[in-house]
């Protein structure tokens, strides 16, 4: 291997200190003090690998090597350092000190990239904080809200507020800071936070896309009626018509989608939840995700036949609310085809595989090409104490990441 | 019609106004202040119907009159005139007024029946208050439990304390009051709490029997993950396997059970029921009844089989708690068929069917044959301000219930 993997393993361990909870666990939560405390450690081991670093008005921490064409687009990498309250040590830290390792073993090589490169620890990716994330990355790219720096966290302090104890002071007026045509490539490394890789016994995954999600709430109403006086022919039901939709929906996805395809009932509430009357209301939500759009368009419309279809044999009114709708957004083709060469020359035969959850790369989408690289982890755990991933996996990771940069840095 | 329709009517009314909440509702918890003044004034209807009458210790208000042949068992009447904290005029009401207006009709006519008679309003029926009903009939057949006149209302006050607020002493030694041969039947009258009546455009049914409800709470545990980086053949969803038991055990009722056999999933509790969560762990509840024991015994059995199969194919784990099993009880043949001969005379063409909810009377089962009679009421709603019943249907009801009561107290 190129990289430093004792360096690596050590810097992952030692952020895992900062805010450790439990043996495995981590709370770093963004803008906090802890958040503070690792975003210094990090900006020192970026001194360490020659980069100049600054923290920017939104809570990115950016380390930058000049090209020795500095007029070129620019090649980025990294990920976040913030974590969930009761997160686990290699969400987004494995990808951040990933990318600084690389270009730390660019400088010792005494290899001058063409391409200036930055290396990025996006600020605030997760979002419990203040329960709206990849605050960071939207601030680089021109997607922050309205107010939303005025947004409060469960302790009534605002973002602005918590950007000044974090030590900056917030400038909306920055945003964007990159336009399509100044990035090159954006590279971002993390584990899977899903059992693809664990279930095909490999260690790395080149990502293909990340996947589009479709958020309905369906209600369902009928007429409630004690369990033990109605006859069945004469229920209007609102459990059973979650039911067969969830069965059916379930069917359907497995039927007609793609092996990409991903649809989920994750949330049910039911009205009146007594044990002997007939439920008269039920809302539930629906997750459909695909990287085909047409194939989830597809899905889509016959998962609204299939409601309107079951709420008329069971006599029910129903609604249906779309809560999110985005398309997905795929990796570049020729990214992909740099990973999967040097992939090939490492010998990892590394499968390709969508990614089901965002990342800080979704946003970067929208202003520059972009490529991921997935590590396995333990039963697909994430945003828990719990959260595991083999060291060997995540140098193997890191070693490919490398390689891809080295060929788009031109170095 | 032999009985007074405008007294049972006037009595009816008269006491929908003792706890009265909105237009139409009625809250006179057992044993509160609007309890106790609903029986001072059912008790002077008792009188006037020429009943000598008692409140016993346990809060149950009894009237009697004295047949000729005072050896024989004795005809009883009744239901209860305690309400749900939100509930409707006629649930219990109108059969315990009906049973005073068949006794007044009696004394009117001269008539003096060979059996004594006593009319009773049983204490706490609904059970909302201290959340165990049927106190009143369990105190007189002897099925009180240990220390549950301790049990205390929402307000920290005991039964005992709410009894002797209400004007008695309770003494459980008094129990059992009955014992099997001291009574010839009994006989309630009931609103339906069900649609089957109306669905048959008739105004009056006879009751074939009590169901026996098995209620059971089904626990499913699988695991979970990120509702878009599991793929469908790696995930074990709880959500699912619960959506197909619900289904297809009630597809098992429909297909295999009697015209009366209902089943029902009311109550659901899903973990950790977010919407990109797949569900780890679900309890669903299971209501499961019929008045055929065999076949419910049959359909329990397949149901087992149905979510041991499910649990098997999700991969899940599971376990089933069996919170109730109550067996049928039926009214007496002896006595439907007088309901039936009568029935006919007057012209009602009532149906038979059997009763999902419990009543008092599947208590008085124990200890005596027992016929019930069910009135029409809208939409089968019941525990509702809304609940109605046609003044008309419940005076054919109390007409019917009459002259059963007049053949089996030889009069």
């Amino acid at each position: 291997m190129q990289i430093n993997q004792d360096r690596y393993k050590d810097h992952l361990m030692t952020l895992a200190e900062i805010g450790k909870i439990g043996e495995t666990g981590v709370n770093r939560l963004a803008h906090s003090k802890d958040d503070r405390k690792a975003v210094d450690v990090v900006q020192g081991w970026m001194k360490e690998a020659g980069l100049t670093t600054r923290i920017d008005g939104f809570g990115n921490l950016i380390g930058r090597t000049e090209g020795t064409e500095p007029d070129q687009p620019i090649l980025m990498m990294g990920s976040h350092i913030d974590s969930q309250p009761y997160g686990g040590r290699f969400d987004g830290t494995a990808g951040a000190l990933g990318a600084i390792e690389v270009v730390h073993t660019m400088k010792e090589q005494n290899i001058k990239p063409v391409r200036t490169i930055e290396v990025i620890c996006f600020a605030d990716e997760e979002g419990s904080r203040f329960n709206k994330g990849v605050f960071g990355v939207r601030g680089l790219i021109g997607q922050l809200e309205e107010g939303e720096i005025l947004r409060k966290d469960k302790n009534g302090m605002t973002r602005l507020e918590a950007l000044r104890e974090f030590g900056v002071e917030p400038d909306l007026s920055e945003s964007p800071v990159y336009k399509p045509g100044d990035i090159e490539a954006f590279l971002e490394l993390h584990i899977e936070q899903g059992p693809v890789l664990e279930s095909k016994d490999k260690p790395v995954g080149i990502v293909s896309a990340i996947s589009g999600p479709i958020w309905l709430t369906v209600t369902l109403e009928g007429f409630a009626g004690h369990a033990g006086s109605v006859p069945m022919h004469l229920r209007q039901d609102a459990m059973l018509g979650a039911a067969i939709i969830t069965k059916e929906f379930n069917e359907l996805v497995r039927r007609e989608g793609t092996p990409n395809t991903v649809g989920t009932v994750g949330s049910i509430q039911n009205f009146p939840n007594s044990r002997n009357i007939i439920a008269e209301k039920v809302e539930f939500t629906i997750d459909l995700r695909d990287i085909d759009l047409d194939a989830r368009n597809r899905l889509e419309e016959k998962l609204y036949q299939l409601i309107e279809k079951t709420s008329k044999e069971l006599n029910l009114d129903y609604s249906i609310t779309e809560d999110t709708k985005s398309d997905p957004r795929y990796c570049a083709d020729w990214i992909k085809e740099i990973m999967k060469k040097h992939d090939e020359q490492l010998g990892y035969q590394s499968p390709t595989l969508m990614s089901g959850p965002f990342h800080d790369a979704l946003f970067m989408s929208y202003i520059s090409d972009y490529g991921m690289i997935f590590v396995r982890c333990e039963k697909g755990i994430s945003h828990n104490p719990l959260e595991y991933a083999e060291m060997e996996d995540l140098q193997k990771g890191v070693e490919l990441l490398y390689h891809t940069a080295m060929e788009i840095a031109g170095a």
